[in-house]
């Protein structure tokens, strides 16, 4: 029996993604093209009769964006809201600003995949003093030593978890719709935990951006789905496999 | 000693303003004029340094909107979130998508302008066959009997103050900086409960678009600037007269 409904919505192409720089917590806006996916996953929402009872987002701008204009679109823009820094994108360290191109030449393909896919392998560390750092910054006040200055995936799946359990949980076990509109890594770690995907599988796990990803749970919270469904499964694929090949 | 810091902002221009209609809980959108207030709006927030640390709108896209694009224009995305149908605009009752114009050629001066300004005379209630009723929206499906056919500004305050007491106050008292994005005649009964407008003064009393308006509230809550600081008072003061005069 189903208790209840989770839509994963990884938010659309951001002005970063474009350029090709590693983002993290910097704060970038979406393109024209990310706003454009953003109406796209708002449309498939409202095509598939799967109105969200309410939405959770990360802190970040590319996220609440996404899920502002996707609401819109859908009519559900009245829903309530939730956000967390929990629900941000993996922090990238020292590597965040810089080029996937020129870090791929600087360091090679061994380190390189090292950083982007390794599941225990973060970055270096952010320096405090580099202008991509978020010290300082006062929506992340209240963080203290929990402030990351790099994250692997798998401090990424630690510090959701906890967010997951006592903020997700329980929209779901009251039977709602749960949109969760957050980023590549932080929704690959909550598809890891769902889909109890190994250490080793993760890293070949690529969630397209702006295409709502359905599971419905059972009362254990395990996917009746597993893997999910994607509201449009053709576009998913292809834009699956463009993902896979960033950076080169 | 001032407790909390409150930033009244009225949503920019619909496209129902534009088009001179009565709009009520009719969930039309900003009109490409009013996205220009409410960024503008979002720049006298960021010029003012008057950052909110939480957001209350009502469950109309117009305030929904009006938030979002100020908030992202003052890097205040990623605040907190309530919504509720409390601060929602009045509920025009069967005049819901009629022309003012005509309503005032049709009624004459005395009949609109009672409609339009008296505190406790409201329109006829809107049938529930009626194009503009919300009735079976699910927004509202949890109202029951408290879901208005129409309202006076009296039933506004009414139904108004029990959200303000229980969800507004508990924030300022916390110390936050907090901002209400809603509507002509939501925000003129807080007005009217802040500043202890009377009965009658309250018909004269007109709240432009998209122009914060600051209150420094003491331990009682009262304001410590009666009548509160717009952050732009010229505009201000031109576009109230503007709003004066609308329907002629």
């Amino acid at each position: 029996m189903t208790v209840g409904t989770l839509v994963l919505l990884r938010h659309g192409e951001s002005t970063w993604n474009a350029r090709n720089l590693f983002t993290g917590w910097v704060d970038v806006p979406l393109s024209e093209d990310g706003e454009a996916e953003a109406r796209r996953g708002g449309e498939l929402l409202a095509e598939s009769e799967l109105l969200p009872d309410v939405v959770h987002t990360s802190l970040l701008r590319r996220a609440i964006s996404t899920a502002n204009t996707a609401l819109d679109v859908a009519e559900r823009h009245w829903i309530p809201v939730r956000r967390d820094w929990r629900l941000n994108e993996r922090h990238y360290g020292a590597l965040q600003g810089k080029d996937k191109k020129q870090t791929l030449e600087t360091y090679g393909e061994e380190q390189f995949m090292l950083w982007r896919r390794s599941f225990d392998t973060p970055p270096p560390e952010i320096d405090p003093s580099d202008p991509y750092t978020q010290e300082g910054d006062p929506r992340y006040a209240d963080l203290g030593s929990a402030m990351p200055r790099t994250e692997c995936l798998k401090d990424v799946v630690t510090r959701l978890l906890p967010y997951w359990e006592s903020a997700v949980v329980p929209d779901l076990r009251a039977g709602r719709t749960v949109l969760v509109a957050a980023h590549g890594n932080s929704l690959r770690a909550l598809v890891k935990h769902l889909d109890g995907v190994s250490d080793q599988d993760i890293a070949a796990l690529n969630i397209p951006t702006g295409i709502p990803l359905r599971y419905d749970l059972d009362e254990q919270l395990n996917p009746e789905n597993p893997g999910g469904t994607y509201l449009d499964p053709d576009a998913a694929a292809e834009a699956a496999a463009s993902v896979a090949s960033q950076g080169r």
